[in-house]
């Protein structure tokens, strides 16, 4: 097994604390590992920890690690609730009973997904429950580890789902009716839910399960910790996204007949779109891609009369997220009538979802955890890309996340991957700003 | 019958001898819309022509409008020959025996094709031939009607077949071979012409079965003579066309987690390929653009990875179609290398179909018929754009054509029309250009 490192016991020296914490390097990846069993699928290598993961929320897979999380944090004298979606908050005593301080992540998957993402957030929330209750350590406040339910949106399609019932976004009537889009006979999520046993009777809410602060460690999903050599993203902020559909209408002609100045060329008009999308992200600091494109009607020797294409633009400050968008509908307006005389250009807006910016005091017990642990080149402060539960909860909470370097950048991919050394690299730092901020929450 | 003109006489006077000709306007559009019943398809209209015709080469509906034919051009004298191919030579006797002056077109279509397309040249000319038959008019050299088979390759899948053939492009026996790509259980163009009674005993060759000259009448299929006004279009030459399939290959990679400098987009890069083809071909007064392009993985917030697109290339000068290839290569390996790290763009090329320039003589006959006829300013030098039988003729004998407007431009489809007074004076055309080569065979 290439990818296990061999147990062995370490410390980390608390500076909130007269007391040293001993660890135990390597078990983490381990239980990685032994999870990634319940759903292993796709492999790409010869090691048996080279596979990806295909564990669907509400799926078989998914109720076996859910048993099983239930059952590791039972072990360590967790009280477990579920809710009414199927979150589960597995809840470590502290010294007082007050709200607790969350670490939460999610253990579903995409159809091809690795072993890492949202997974890796999970088990290093129980490898610091099982690290304070090695030690005999009971934080000052209670700390809660919570699996939150369908965060991945591939079988029922919506991401962040039982995270955004619980921030009020959405109520659990209205996504109980919703149907899975992976099965042959579509099921719904309440349907599920009764299924594999976890319809808690618990409301899904900030208010009947509230949380003092949530943390999130994952691993980034990018490129940027691998290429500039960093072992730990300080998460400051996750960017916004705005997703449009854009319709560009010409005319069906003869691409041997009609002469280049009477044309109205669909796919020459979205040509120059694409362009200037990527210029327009450029301008403003964003992120502006294309992903989608269909046209019709797809013949060698015929111009397009009608194409379409997904618009993605990205941005961390929303006020600039609405200039890329502003200038693009000007820029496409612009753009089609110097085309040709008949191209027309609609847009179809599909979600946006404005930027998080995470709580100062979160960020801080992280970047100093992280400082206490690595040297101040090793860390830098990152902007997530993706959208994470953690965007749900900072609605209501203070809230910050911990990136770890992914190789290559690669996610939702079985071949996602980053090293033990990495995975535990994380995990000391997730450990050492929870106790900072329950130090904190004494102050 | 909206379309159809009540039949009435007129006379042509012929500059080139002392006689002038009777001629009936609007029984050919009436013969038009009598052979549109074999294959009438695709109504757009009230009016019953207001239909398309789907008549796939060596269908049912073609073998009765080739019988149809054979009956026609029968009643007028003629003799006919099928040959190997299907190709149909109507043989109107002349004061010599000699090698015959030739017009020719086709009566297949497309499946969504109109009733002009082709048909117009085969029709024109049997006109031609009822016209000199109801004068008792002799040329001096015979004038054989060709109904080419399969020019429009769309049931088996090579435009100009027969044609092609005939010039010794391909073997009769290659040909055979080939299988329709519009039927449920595909047949062999062998097969089909024995079902049908069209495979003849003459081999299908130049040299088997020679003219000494070709003329063909065919609508635009382009929007220029509308749009200019114009009755005549004298068809100089048909540029040539170079098809390629050119694939792009960048790297999958999240749209949201990837920093713009980190990607190798290769949509992004196909756009910019896009639009560099518009200028290439404005910089080379030829044409350029694409009509087909595929992505991979097609997905909202994935960066595409893999694009492949359509390059149609056309020019009537060769030497420029060359320089137009030459800069794509060129400036599309530029474009790949500045967009992104990994990009690389490989050419695969489809076909290439050199230009053709029409022999001066039929030009100028073309030309003198159509200026004694019309003002000046209604007539205009034209290239075509889309390739005809006449290019595989033009490679052994004299060759030209003529062109009359196409309402819209629009072609390969049911509502494809010429007014009938368009259809007229086409027709009127060709009848004059044919007897003044006629006339200059003898000087």
């Amino acid at each position: 097994m290439s990818q296990t490192t061999t147990t062995h016991t370490s410390t980390l020296k608390l500076s909130t604390s007269a007391q040293s914490l001993t660890v135990q390097p390597g078990r983490l990846i381990n239980t990685i590992h032994e999870t990634a069993l319940f759903g292993a699928k796709h492999s790409w290598g010869d090691d048996p920890t080279e596979t990806g993961v295909c564990r669907l929320a509400l799926s078989d897979e998914d109720k076996k690690v859910k048993d099983w999380f239930v059952a590791e944090t039972k072990k360590l004298g967790c009280k477990i609730t579920i809710d009414a979606m199927g979150n589960i908050f597995a809840l470590f005593p502290g010294q007082k009973d007050a709200k607790p301080t969350a670490m939460g992540s999610h253990l579903d998957t995409q159809p091809t997904g690795g072993r890492y993402d949202g997974i890796y957030g999970v088990l290093s929330g129980l490898e610091v429950l099982r690290t304070l209750k090695e030690n005999n350590y009971t934080p000052k406040y209670p700390i809660v580890l919570i699996n939150w339910m369908n965060e991945e949106g591939a079988r029922f399609p919506m991401a962040l789902m039982a995270s955004s019932v619980w921030a009020g976004l959405n109520t659990k009537e209205e996504i109980y009716q919703m149907e899975s889009i992976t099965d042959d006979t579509p099921v719904t999520v309440g349907e599920e839910l009764e299924r594999i046993g976890y319809k808690g009777d618990v409301d899904c809410s900030h208010l009947a399960m509230p949380i003092a602060a949530h943390f999130e460690i994952h691993i980034e999903q990018g490129p940027v910790l691998e290429r500039e050599d960093k072992k730990i993203g300080v998460v400051v902020a996750v960017q916004g996204y705005s997703w449009w559909k854009v319709h560009v209408k010409g005319k069906e002609q003869h691409t041997g007949t009609t002469p280049m100045n009477m044309r109205s060329d669909a796919l020459l008009a979205v040509a120059k779109m694409i362009v200037k999308v990527n210029e327009i992200a450029h301008k403003y600091d964003g992120m502006g891609s294309t992903g989608t494109l269909d046209l019709e009607p797809g013949v060698m020797n015929v111009i397009p009369g009608e194409v379409s294409f997904g618009l993605d633009f990205r941005h961390p400050d929303d006020s600039k997220m609405a200039l890329q968008i502003k200038e693009a509908k000007e820029s496409f307006a612009e753009i089609a009538k110097s085309t040709g005389d008949l191209i027309t250009v609609e847009f179809e807006h599909i979600a946006t979802q404005p930027a998080t910016h995470f709580n100062k005091t979160c960020i801080k017990c992280v970047r100093e955890s992280a400082e206490e642990l690595y040297d101040k080149d090793d860390i830098r402060d990152i902007v997530s890309g993706a959208g994470h539960d953690s965007c749900a909860t900072a609605l209501h909470v203070p809230t910050s996340m911990i990136f770890i370097p992914s190789r290559d950048g690669v996610s939702h991919n079985p071949e996602e991957y980053s090293t033990p050394e990495q995975v535990h690299e994380g995990f000391m730092t997730l450990l050492g700003a929870v106790l900072k901020y329950d130090a904190l929450r004494e102050e």
